[in-house]
């Protein structure tokens, strides 16, 4: 199961960093992460610190190089994202671009100059980044999609990526046996 | 409590019917109900029928008048609705277009030509009105949006409506005395 779980987690990350080199909105593809994985063509990142230590981290090395050019933070496990949604958001002209997903959280956030900007996930992180972009008098822009709003978090989470996904997270959980429970009512999911 | 769900209930369909007010796109917009509500300046269509039976039976009225136009069926739990999700919504040039709501669910649906469609809700809606485009050789678009997937179901869910609400369901909420519960790790309600 453990061993699943990773592999599904990976066949998620390929699908977003798949998205992201075949928009071709971006120069370099960086995945953060505190082990040695496989990224495909995407650079790999090495951190031993937590998420918004290691974040804030990268952006700040970004600008230390006189480099403040747009970043868009996207989280690994938001398998149905798609082509038109990365162009969408890279399209949007506000200086900071948030994505809600559930429950108060941030799925992606693309940020114009990143020197004026720090994360703060974790909780209502949603509030938490429009207040970070208030306070630095930073125009902000809410992207609305089902898509990014949708991390994979639990085992229910998984009819979501059988009923919408179309990359490598969709094909995994099919050669696993996972398939839709469906009696009329709640849809859920259920192995053979 | 089940009063205040009532009145929660009506709150959101007020926001709903609001928006579509706002929006400027139909000609009429009616409030099917098994009851007999306040449904402000919109109209009320009393039906003891269920909600397949009951929006069939609404699709085929509408074409035995010789009136084949579009009509956008949308749920009243969807309180984040805006305005720009309707004109989207109602600018997509296919002959029906499908909102996900979360886990399978339909939230909306903006159909060109009801003669030629019929609603079958739940379960996996979104799968069986994709298959019922497919099957009447409908070309068919999917419409991406957090605020239309988000329908209140449980409690839970009114964290997202304290979050992202402008309307009156988040102004009754906040009356009732509901607010974020906010330990840094997963976003709860609360009520003081």
């Amino acid at each position: 199961m453990e061993n699943e779980r990773e592999e599904l987690a990976m066949a998620m990350l390929c699908d977003v960093v798949e998205t992201l080199q075949a928009c071709g909105c971006f120069d370099a593809i960086d995945v953060l992460s505190t082990s040695i994985i496989e990224t495909g063509s995407a650079n790999l990142v090495l951190t031993e610190k937590g998420l918004n230590e290691a974040l804030n981290e990268y952006l700040k090395k970004m600008t230390s190089h006189s480099i403040d050019e747009p970043v868009l933070i996207i989280m690994a496990d938001i398998p149905l994202v798609s082509v038109k949604n990365i162009i969408d958001i890279a399209a949007v002209s506000s200086d900071i671009v948030i994505v809600p997903g559930r429950m108060g959280g941030t799925n992606a956030l693309f940020i114009r100059t990143p020197s004026r900007f720090h994360v703060d996930y974790y909780g209502a992180s949603f509030l938490k980044h429009c207040e970070i972009a208030k306070k630095n008098c930073l125009k902000l822009g809410v992207f609305d999609s089902f898509n990014l709003s949708t991390d994979i978090d639990e085992v229910a989470d998984l009819a979501e990526i059988l009923i919408h996904g179309t990359g490598q997270a969709a094909r995994y959980l099919k050669k696993l046996g996972f398939a839709l429970s469906d009696k009329g009512g709640r849809v859920g999911v259920k192995r053979s």
